[in-house]
């Protein structure tokens, strides 16, 4: 386990030291989902106590702010204006409100999870496939979010970094380490398994409610350095989420922008959640000292697509 | 319970019979996901034996086909081509692929849930609210899809129809009878109850794969009949699901287009279920003999929105 | 003429007295473009000296910027990475490109022209039409911008004001006056008649490409004072067009946001230029020292819109 | 000129006999608009002897039908509903509708001008770029159609090809021949010269009004044979227009698609407009028994971007 930040020819070597490529056959497309059971799944039903339920999303909004450039679309195709005065003009036999959405889900603001085909390598995907499988015309063809149809279902970590580090929230540009993360599995008594899904708290989202919303491509941004992936690795993790971008930026690597998306989703096929919302879910830990919870989450079954936003959902 | 189809004139007095205007409150937007409680959450992780997982949603397409006049949009904002070439003419630094999806949810094809936004009764919505305030420029100012971010997590029970009547699937026009769904119970075992999801199967997707897609507007659907609201009254069923748009089609009732959607939406606060995948379902209940399962919806926080896209997951 | 700027009383005034309701039958649609006749096209084409063109529309930028909260959309179906490789994954049998774009035209960056279904005072559009026929599901049901599917083909006259003034630009804030167009008809030897399009230059894309973008919406815009109105309806013009989004920002009329649209489209049925890129124009007027040229728009056919994007051309 | 259908072998001829790659320099974009010229244009005016102007395009339609898969897109963000009754729920402050438009133009629908960027031919564009310079993230970064920003102001003409030869319309798979276009000059006393648009009617928008629409993609359509390539080459037209998408379907060679667009776009550098509106003008031009007038087009200023939704006026 590193001590410190790796340097980028150590990061570099992570694609060989970390790769997963193999481990599931030539032809997996799953990736760290391959850690997920049945039997993970049943024993996370067994966290449950209270039947008390958390979201770990942020709220859909489509106005445009310095964190979303591009606001996702929201339209009414029809609405419920002039019904109760009776004059109407609708081809609608009922009286109904009717919405389009859209939206580019990937970026900083939408809780969403990246499916194995949004990262590439030196032209190729996870398990050495070429990157022009994911096709302008008919998306991504191989590693589409539909593989999660069934959903990941299983135990829930939260790692509360800045109540670790006993402060309001990490700063844009730092990063966390695995020592916050071992320091947070002794004093929050939980051990770290396969098939969990690890969720990172930065305390970013805090702070976007306490300053405002900042661009993080400009601006920068927290999450898990690059020295966290051999431990993920080794503990065989299925997904990891944070309330960010999961990826500090800028990097300090000339080469590398995105280590965490690029080595782990492909070098070690590792599924990643981004922006979650885990305020909510931290108060509800807290309130509990209970750091761990089944966890549920169901991507939409798009075609195709190289992720969908969700809405996880923490039960308690 | 009505033993045979009511008249329109009865259905009309479901209006005033079965409303729930004013049961939780004058200020009361949840209608029957109060019936969710948390002790109901935790007695139906119980259901969960295996850890296995099962999505009831159908794989949204992005093709125009005859029950999607209006396709989803699915776009690459960033593809795999030409990243191994190095050819790429791009303005991204990393090797990454972006989409755009975007959709009306509402009709015959997506797998989605209502809000009690969506349908109006003579200009009026659930709880007495009136129609204007799913606003054309704002959306769904009350009764938006948000007040679902923490998710339904309860039983969900499966009422297979086709088994029940020994047919492969119902016809178009025809309509599931309080009496299928009491055959069910006594057959199978179970009892509908307080906080319940009702999933009906009426094998229409089951036909489609068979016969190929149809234009429900013109050639009709099968669904619930109104005769089943009293039950739905009675038992308390937080949400109501089908794999098809959930209302008979024709109708048979001149001024009535949809009476599941607007007794259950408008009177009762009944969420809904759109255009679920039974077919995966069916066949995990078949094989266990087992109707009741840990049912887990977590509908995308969509601000101010009618509904949304989901992947409702049955966990066995 | 108001040798001053009206009060706000006077200008409530202008919706009687510069009132075009019911001059052309009570019937009509097209407001101001009943003055374009054959005979006005057919002497435009008089003016046309050398077979020079010139835009006067700006580009469509597809990123977000200040004045482009929501910016248009651009994505490609297909593009051409891939097809020189060979390692093309399309449905494609034919080696081509295609895009899909999307915009809201309205607002501050996008050349359009306004059709007479834009603006409503008091629930009323142009001719005394109740509001609601600009309707949610339908859109435009009347005052649609195909009534001018044959295109405005007719005489130009710039009025260049930062010319006549001796600035570089208007203030924002700061509004065009009669006298500055009474002044350019004396210096610049034109008289404005019926039938005309008028294009109004305050330099505000200038000074944009000087200083940068600014949030009309926040810092303000310069147009034509509401004081121009008595004038344009006097001599009967066609077509209101200008470098901005054609009212000041703020009006300094508590009641009245927008009197050039309200007072123009709503009570003169007149139609309406936004954001027209006057900078070529103005260039290769003061070339020539000539101020009037054939003028030719094609808006699209768009059934049931409020307006439609354009590239108008001015003809040498 | 080939007085029968020529074979695939003498069609791949083409590429490099009707090429002008190189003709107007290695930079060159423009293609066939280089033909253009102030006095083309100048002389275009002389054509207008009454003033009356005729629309070529087609209305956008929103709704899907068969020969619009993936219909545009056309939604209100405001509406006139409520403003009349006050119960209006809005940000806005002034009584305003606003529109969202969207649609992929290329097809079979809308009338639309094709950039030289919008075809290759093994792996290339117009005068020996590489297909990638199409990028998917960045758009036509060659070849856009802004490129003809200062519009097509010129000459137009009309070949009518049923009313030459005696039918309602042409045959689905069946081509217009160069002895079609030269029966037309010859009968209608013109001659097709250097810096023309040539509008070339086949009846298939008259025939979809009688018999309504087909899809084109699976009953084929009709348009230029490739037998006409070398006519246009020879007789220098800057743009093919017609009232179809412009290619013979099926074509006939197993290894080329779309001739007019491959062979033109692509070696020729030819623009062409696809889906003309020929209707009201071949109306206008029996009524005259003229068949020449000033055609003036405007293409959006869509940066980066494969073409344009046009409406092209003729003006007699």
């Amino acid at each position: 386990m590193p001590a410190t930040i790796p340097t980028e020819s150590e990061v570099l070597g992570y694609f060989k030291s970390l790769s997963n490529w193999g481990r599931w056959g030539e032809d997996d497309e799953l990736g760290t989902l391959n850690f997920l059971t049945p039997e993970k799944t049943l024993k996370a039903t067994s966290l449950v106590q209270e039947g008390v339920t958390v979201s770990c999303a942020r709220t859909v909004l489509f106005e445009p702010s310095l964190d979303v450039p591009v606001p996702p679309m929201h339209y009414m195709i029809e609405s419920g204006e002039g019904w109760a005065s009776g004059d109407k003009v609708s081809s609608r036999v009922s009286q109904a409100s009717i919405d389009f959405f859209g939206m580019i889900f990937h970026g900083f603001a939408i809780t969403h999870v990246d499916s194995l085909a949004h990262f590439f390598w030196e032209g190729k995907l996870y398990n050495g496939r070429p990157a022009h499988l994911i096709s302008t015309s008919m998306g991504a063809t191989v590693e589409s979010i539909e593989l999660a149809k069934n959903g990941i279902v299983t135990r829930g970590i939260l790692v509360d970094v800045p109540m670790i580090r006993g402060v309001d929230w990490l700063e844009r540009g730092e990063g966390v380490l695995p020592e916050d993360i071992l320091a947070a599995e002794e004093r929050c008594g939980f051990k770290i398994e396969e098939g969990d899904v690890l969720l990172v708290r930065t305390g970013q989202l805090h702070r976007r409610s306490v300053e405002g919303p900042i661009n993080p491509r400009v601006d920068g941004s927290t999450a898990c350095q690059a020295a966290c992936l051999p431990l993920f690795h080794e503990r065989g993790i299925a997904m990891l989420g944070s309330d960010t971008g999961n990826d500090v930026s800028p990097t300090g690597y000339p080469a590398i922008t995105n280590p965490i998306h690029q080595v782990g989703i492909v070098a070690m096929g590792l599924w990643i959640l981004d922006n979650a919302n885990l305020e909510e879910l931290s108060q509800a830990c807290r309130e509990r000292n209970r750091w761990e919870f089944m966890l549920s989450i169901g991507p939409l079954r798009l075609s195709n697509t190289t992720g969908s936003p969700v809405n996880p959902l923490a039960i308690f």
